[in-house]
């Protein structure tokens, strides 16, 4: 959790007994009261994510949550994933706010494309010792990402696991519930030859691809992490490689229920960047060509490539600039353009759907 | 995932080009070959788990599943768990299959408690270096803890961290969904002074406690997981240890419908034992007499309370042979003790629910 579960809120519960003489959970290095105090920073921050649909609070066994009014036939869309090893950036940074918005961000960006709206958020925090106002700033970006997404903190579970992660260390993960009326489902099947592709931008590496991100400017470059940004407006590295990802929540929510239903499919890039995402918002027999030159590449992704990761590896491994595909209705993409600025999320023209003609790649990088 | 998920099977993914000339992501150790052939040894597996209100299979960004039938006003359940340091037995041991089970139990007997049944679950699975068998492995136990409760295994992500995980090392954390009619959902509204308690047994240590139980057996006892467990039938110590959790989903599924709703409440013993978990089951204003002679505690727990643990810490950190606990309306007892026997899990009178006097303790340890 983070969040005061559900079955654990740490080892110990709110009603925890003093240690008893003889060989303890604690002597065994869980810490029964961390947990406790871990829990009670929590509450209040939680409280704030709070759904009218909800009708748990925390301390049950289980989060319990009513679906929105109006549905004729609600589904269940989920997912989970992690931060990955951005974890260790905020590690060596001791900066533990913003990583919880991340993990917000790769479930809820997740759910968008189907067309749900978020709906719940669970989160999975494993820690080798536990340090309340560690675990507290960690809820905190999660905390702000659930605002961000509109959906509930429901629960979750904070593991206190010595001997499994090394202290200072932690995992994080998070599984995230929404809801979309069947109808109204997007993907594949609505998308249509001739359908533009808009392009969000990405905030910078959102959260993927850390690993080769490290390796270029840490080891390879030689970089630390309170230098400036090679390219960068001033930016310390660990600054610019920390920046949490952009969540999408309210840019679907302007377009989501446009009249006519101009939004077909969206992919969002995440691990497997550009070459792999792409495709999996479009049906066998079409393909799409994308040119990128219409985006701009973050600071912190050029001063990647300087160091001498090639083109096809930035395409396969990083977002490149843009956080999420559009696939529009040609006829209203200056309607869906127009509602998506005004929530503050600029839109870019960045291609267009085709018929895939035998031989083609299922993504053209080409000039429109 | 364990699950080729949703949004990364891997850090690569299915259609994923080869390395570029360069510096590359598997150069900083992230082995995209290795993700695919995971995600195709756990395809099959997860295809078992398919429900009929399921509408999407793996691959997607997300999982979708329609909700069953003929609820009047269906409310989400959902809860997440981790199996903790039991992992460092499976370790130990290199037995990867069970684990997987304990993760499903944990999730799954949460919900349960709340009337739910089980619907959909999703893992994730955080390794240092990613190896398919041993993914392949992990992914059979959650596969067959789904099988044993009836849920879908959605989706899932498997992340490889080096850096944040020893090489061999692994977390597993998983997140479940149940649905429950809002007239049906059980909990401590429903108890009343007079209920019986009835125990269903636990196969052992299930997940909890796991750092105490090491110390006592494996560091202050001083046994070898090879060694035959003492006061056992044979098993080792390390075999004892890793006994899978019991799922309830089956003897539930039996009781749930009953007319009249016979069963009131129930309540996981998870964390916190027989101290923290029977109160979450009942409401302000009463209390229960718990007389735990009638229950034979596992060779495991017997023998960790040789080591020097004493009853307190005992019941405030396991299980002590009691999985779970049901709150039954005394006039339908031998019926809801009838039906739980018929599918294979015998239930124990073990308490009565009473008025709450001043001063008297949430649980009372006393015979009956």
């Amino acid at each position: 959790m983070g969040t005061p579960p559900s079955s654990n809120q740490g080892p110990g519960g709110p009603n925890a007994a003093a240690p008893a003489a003889g060989l303890s959970y604690r002597d065994a290095g869980v810490d029964i009261d961390a947990g406790n105090e871990a829990v009670e920073r929590i509450k209040r921050l939680v409280a704030t994510t709070r759904r009218p649909e909800q009708l748990s609070d925390l301390g049950g066994f289980a989060g319990l949550m009513g679906l929105p009014k109006g549905m004729a036939e609600p589904v269940l869309v989920s997912c989970t994933d992690g931060v990955g090893t951005k974890l260790l950036v905020a590690i060596a940074m001791d900066r533990h706010d913003t990583v919880g918005i991340d993990l917000v961000a790769m479930n809820v960006n997740d759910l968008l494309v189907t067309g749900a709206q978020p709906l719940l958020l669970l989160d999975y925090i494993a820690v080798g010792k536990l340090v309340p106002t560690q675990i507290e700033a960690l809820v905190a970006g999660v905390v702000e990402g659930c605002r961000q997404s509109g959906c509930a903190l429901l629960g979750g579970e904070t593991a206190e696991l010595p001997g499994l992660y090394a202290e200072g260390h932690y995992d994080l993960a998070a599984f995230a519930v929404g809801v979309v009326d069947r109808a109204k489902i997007l993907g594949p099947a609505r998308v249509l030859a001739g359908d533009v592709v808009l392009a969000l931008r990405s905030s910078g590496l959102h959260s993927n691809g850390y690993s080769l991100a490290r390796r270029a400017l840490l080891e390879v470059g030689g970089l630390g992490l309170q230098q400036p940004l090679p390219g960068g407006d001033g930016e310390s590295v660990g600054e610019a490689m920390l920046r949490p990802t952009t969540i999408y929540a309210r840019a679907f929510a302007a377009i989501r229920d446009l009249p006519g239903a101009p939004l077909h499919a969206a992919a969002h890039i995440t691990g497997g960047g550009l070459i792999d995402n792409p495709p999996r918002a479009l049906p066998p027999g079409l393909a799409q060509r994308l040119d990128l030159a219409a985006v701009p590449r973050p600071a912190v992704l050029r001063a990647i490539a300087a160091q001498g990761v090639a083109e096809p590896e930035m395409l396969r491994t990083f977002n490149c600039g843009i956080g999420m595909l559009l696939y529009v209705e040609r006829t209203r993409v200056d309607e869906v353009a127009a509602a998506l600025a005004a929530t503050g999320e600029p839109a870019t023209v960045v291609g267009e759907v085709v018929v895939r003609e035998p031989g083609m790649p299922e993504v053209l990088f080409a000039p429109l």
